[in-house]
C-alpha cells in the first residue's frame, strides 16, 4: 500500500501552478529565502520542541516526478511540456538551514530556511510544513506528558488512535525525542529502533475460562515480560487476586500487573498493598486508560501507586490543541547580487513575517546555562559575543533589558547545500538525550502547564528597523 | 520512503505477544468473534459518518510478514519458530461483515465484525482501529462543516497541518465521501480521484513588483483558473482594486478571487460590493482562513458574500475533538460448533461490550423514509419483517417505543469471506453520492450543533437479557 503512494506528489495545487507560472515566464532560477516559523506554542504553553527535520531531509533527498506523476499533470491540461520535462529532470539543488531536532523553540523564529530557484523553494513547502508541524506537534505535546509524570516512565500507546499509519510511525519517534521511554508501535521499533512494549488486551483474558488461567499461561511463555492485565472482570476482587497467585505460583523474573479502567489513583494505591502484603514488593503498576499531563499530574500529586504510565489517544493526536501551525513565507530575493527583503502585511497583524535573510542566536546565563534570550537577526550582523547586550520586545520595544555575563550560541546549522545533504544525521538515540538535557535549560517558569512566562524572542535592531521601514512603506 | 515501511508490523507489540501465545498454546485455530464499535460521537454530535472500510480492505489482502520483519520478531528473542514459520507463511483466512462506507452511524453498533482464527482476528485490531477511527473522525467533522455551509461549496485545504502523509491524503478521502467538492492535495487527486483545486500563495504575488503585475501573468497563463489571492498588502485598497483592473483588461473566463485572513463577512461583503459595481457579478468569493462549522455558521447567518469555502486545520485534524474512539473487543467463542458469548465487565460501565454474533437493522419510516432506530441483534434471531416492533431504551429500558409503518434494512454486509474480498466495492464518488443522499434520511433533530437528539440504538430482548444474565454472572 505504501508503494502506490509518491510523497511528491504530497503537495497542494497551488505549489504546482505557482511552479509552472514561474516557469512559463521565464522565472525558474529567480533566488528565492523562504523561513518556516510558527507564532503560537500549542496548549498555551512556555515553549515547543523541533521535531521532524530527518523526514525532511528523506523527503528532499528522494524528490521524484515518475512518469505516472507526470501523465497525470499533464491530463490536467494547463502545464506547459516545458514545465513537465523540467519536473522529469528534477533535482533539488536549494541550501538549507534548520534548527536541530529536540531543541526547544519559541514562536516568531525561523526553524527552517531554504535558500534556492523560487520553483523548487516554494514547491516543497506543502511537505516540509507538514513534518513540522506534525512531529513538533507531539514532541511538545509529549514533552508535557514527560514533565507531569515527575521521573516516572512514560510510554507511547496511540496507534490505533492516530491519525493514519504515518501518524502513528513518526508519532511515536516524536513522542520518543521528547522523552517517553518506549512505544506500543512495532513498526516504530522495526523501523526507528524505539523500544517495542506490550503484554495482552483483554481478549487474552477473555479466552481463557479464567483470569487465573490466562495469567498462568502468559507468565509461561513470557517470564521476562509478565505484566498481566487485571481489569478484564474486577480489579480488587479477582484481577488482583489471581496475579498474585500466579506470581507466586510461578515467581517470573519481571513481574506487572496493568490498570486500564477505574480510578487509577485509588485502585493503584490498593493495588500497591495488595501486591506488598503479598511480598511481591518488585511487582510494577502500570496505568493506561486516557491519560494527559493533567490526569498524570493529579496522579502523582495524590500519591498514586504507579511506576509506569501508557499514554494513548491524548498523546499522539495532541487532543487538547492539535495543531502545530508553522507557516512557510518568502522573506526575500536575490537580484543582480543584491539581498531584496519581503514582507506580507496582510489583515492581520501577528501575521507579518520577519523579512530578510536571518539567523537566531541563543543566550545562555554563564553561571546557570539557563537558557535568556533568543535574538533573530539578518545574516550579514555580527553575532552576540559576550559584550553586554541589550535586547527589547518586538511587539512593545520600550521594555528592554541588558543581558551581561552570556555566551550565545547560533541555532541555526547548515542543512543542504547545493542539494545535497551535508548534515552530520544525529542517531534518533541522540537526538532524545539532546532534548531531554536541553530542557534543562529553560527555567522552570517556562515549564509551568498554566501561565508560562514568555521567553524573550528578540530581534536585532536592524531587523526591527527594517521591518519596521517596509510595513511603513506597505501602507 | 513508502516502501521502506510495511503496513503488517503496524500493529501494537501485544497483538504480537498474544498471537505467539495463542500458537504456544494451541489454540492457533481457535474462532472468535470481535466487533469494532465506538462509544461515543466526537464533538457531541447526533451522528457519524462510516469511513476508511476500503482501506481496511487494502489492508487485508496485502498482510505479508517480510523476511527482514521474520528477522526483527526473532531479535526479540522470545517468540518461537514455529510461530515465525506460520507469520512467513501467513495467509489471512478470517470472515468481515461491515457497516458500508458513508452510513451514517451510532455508538454501541458494531461497524465492523470479524470471525476467524483468534490469532489473525486478533492480530490486525491496530491497524482496523486506525483506519476507521482516523476517516470516520474526519468525514464526521467533514459532514458538520458541509452542513454549517448550507449548499455552498466546502474545500479540503488541510495537508500542511495534517499529522502525516496519510492523514492528509485519507483525510481528503474522508472529507470528500462527507461532502467536500474538492481538495488542494495533489497526491489525493493522482491516487482516489477527487479534484484537486487551487492557484496562488502569498510569495506569488510577493514576487512580483506589483499585485496587478502578478494578477496579469497569472491570469495569462490559467484563464480558466484565475483566482487571485487579494490580501497580501491590503484587501480593499490594494487586492480587490488590482484583481478587478485586471479582469478588465483580459477577461479570464474563470474569474475569482480569495480572502485568507481579517473579518471575513465584512471583507467579503465590500469585496462583493465592489466586483459588483466594476460589472464583475460572476467574480466568485473563495474564503479561506481557520474556518470551521461555527465560523461558517456564522458567515451565512450574517450574509457573508462567499461562494466558496477552504477549510484546513480545523477539518484535517478534527481540531475540537480528535478522537474518534472505536474499540474492538471480543464478542464470542466457537467450541465444539457452539457459540460462547463473550463479555468485559471493567470498571466503567460504558466499558462493557455487547456478547454474542450480531448484526444491525436500521428502521425507516414507510412514509418519510427518515431512519427511526436502529436494533442491534443476534444473528440467531428473527429480523424486524415491517410488523410492529417494540423498542427500548438499554440503558433505562423502562422508556418503550412501538414501532409501525417502517421497513428494515440490514446495515452489515459480507465483505471478507475466508480471507477473500467478496464485496463489490464501490467507487468513491459512488460512496459520496451514499453518503450525502444517507444524511436526508436523518430527521433534523439529529443535525443539530448543539445539543442533538439521541438516536435510538436498541438491542434486541433477547440480547438484552443475554448481556444481562453475563453481568450477573460475573459479578
Amino acid at each position: 500500500m505504501f508503494d502506490k503512494f509518491n510523497l511528491t506528489m504530497l503537495t497542494d495545487y497551488y505549489e504546482i501552478t505557482m511552479a509552472n507560472g514561474y516557469f512559463e515566464t521565464g522565472m525558474e532560477d529567480q533566488i528565492a529565502y523562504f523561513d518556516l516559523y510558527f507564532r503560537k506554542v500549542p496548549d498555551g504553553g512556555g515553549y515547543a520542541i523541533m521535531a521532524g527535520l530527518q523526514q525532511v531531509i528523506d523527503y528532499l533527498e528522494n524528490i521524484e516526478y515518475t512518469e505516472r506523476d507526470i501523465e497525470y499533470l499533464r491530463s490536467k491540461g494547463c502545464f506547459s511540456e516545458g514545465f513537465l520535462e523540467y519536473l522529469r529532470n528534477f533535482k533539488f539543488s536549494c541550501d538549507v538551514w534548520a534548527i536541530p531536532e529536540g531543541t526547544p523553540v519559541f514562536p516568531d523564529e525561523p526553524l527552517i530556511t531554504v535558500r534556492g530557484p523560487v520553483m523548487q523553494a516554494q514547491f516543497i513547502e506543502t511537505m516540509i510544513l507538514l513534518l513540522i508541524n506534525h512531529q513538533s506537534l507531539i514532541a511538545t505535546k509529549a514533552s508535557r506528558i514527560v514533565r507531569a509524570a515527575s521521573g516516572r516512565p512514560v510510554m507511547e500507546f496511540g496507534a490505533r488512535r492516530a491519525h493514519g499509519a504515518f501518524a502513528a510511525t513518526n508519532g511515536a519517534r516524536a513522542s520518543y525525542i521528547a522523552g517517553c521511554v518506549g512505544t506500543a508501535c512495532v513498526a516504530a521499533d522495526e523501523e526507528f529502533g524505539i523500544p517495542a512494549v506490550g503484554t495482552m488486551a483483554h481478549s487474552w483474558v477473555q479466552m481463557f475460562d479464567s483470569e487465573y488461567e490466562a495469567f498462568k499461561k502468559f507468565c509461561e511463555i513470557y517470564p521476562n515480560n509478565a505484566t498481566l492485565l487485571v481489569d478484564t472482570y474486577n480489579v480488587l476482587r479477582s484481577g488482583i487476586p489471581a496475579a498474585i497467585t500466579v506470581f507466586k505460583e510461578l515467581d517470573p523474573p519481571v513481574k506487572g500487573i496493568r490498570l486500564d479502567s477505574g480510578d487509577i489513583t485509588y485502585l493503584s494505591k490498593e493495588a500497591r498493598k495488595m501486591l506488598d502484603d503479598a511480598g511481591l514488593k518488585d511487582c510494577k503498576i502500570i496505568v493506561s486508560n486516557s491519560l494527559d499531563e493533567h490526569t498524570i499530574r493529579n496522579a502523582v500529586y495524590e500519591g498514586a501507586c504507579i511506576d509506569v504510565f501508557g499514554v494513548g489517544e491524548k498523546m499522539i493526536t495532541a487532543k487538547s490543541d492539535p495543531v502545530f501551525g508553522c507557516v512557510y513565507k518568502l522573506a526575500a530575493l536575490e537580484k543582480d547580487g543584491r539581498m531584496i527583503p519581503k514582507i506580507k502585511t496582510s489583515e492581520n497583524t501577528e501575521k507579518i513575517n520577519n523579512p530578510g535573510f536571518k539567523t537566531v542566536y541563543r543566550l545562555f546565563d554563564k553561571k546557570t546555562d539557563k537558557m535568556l534570550a533568543d535574538v533573530v537577526m539578518l545574516r550579514d550582523e555580527e553575532a552576540p559575543s559576550g559584550e553586554a547586550y541589550e535586547i527589547f520586545d518586538p511587539k512593545a520595544i520600550w521594555k528592554r533589558k541588558e543581558i551581561t555575563d552570556y555566551y550565545a550560541k547560533e541555532l541555526m546549522v547548515p542543512i543542504f547545500k547545493e542539494g545535497k545533504c551535508i548534515y552530520d544525521r544525529p542517531r534518533l538515540d541522540q537526538i532524545r538525550e539532546f532534548c531531554i538535557k536541553q530542557q534543562d535549560t529553560l527555567w522552570d517558569e517556562l515549564k509551568r502547564f498554566e501561565n508560562p512566562q514568555t521567553y524573550y524572542v528578540d530581534m536585532s535592531r536592524k531587523l526591527w528597523d527594517l521591518k519596521n521601514l517596509m510595513i511603513e512603506r506597505a501602507r
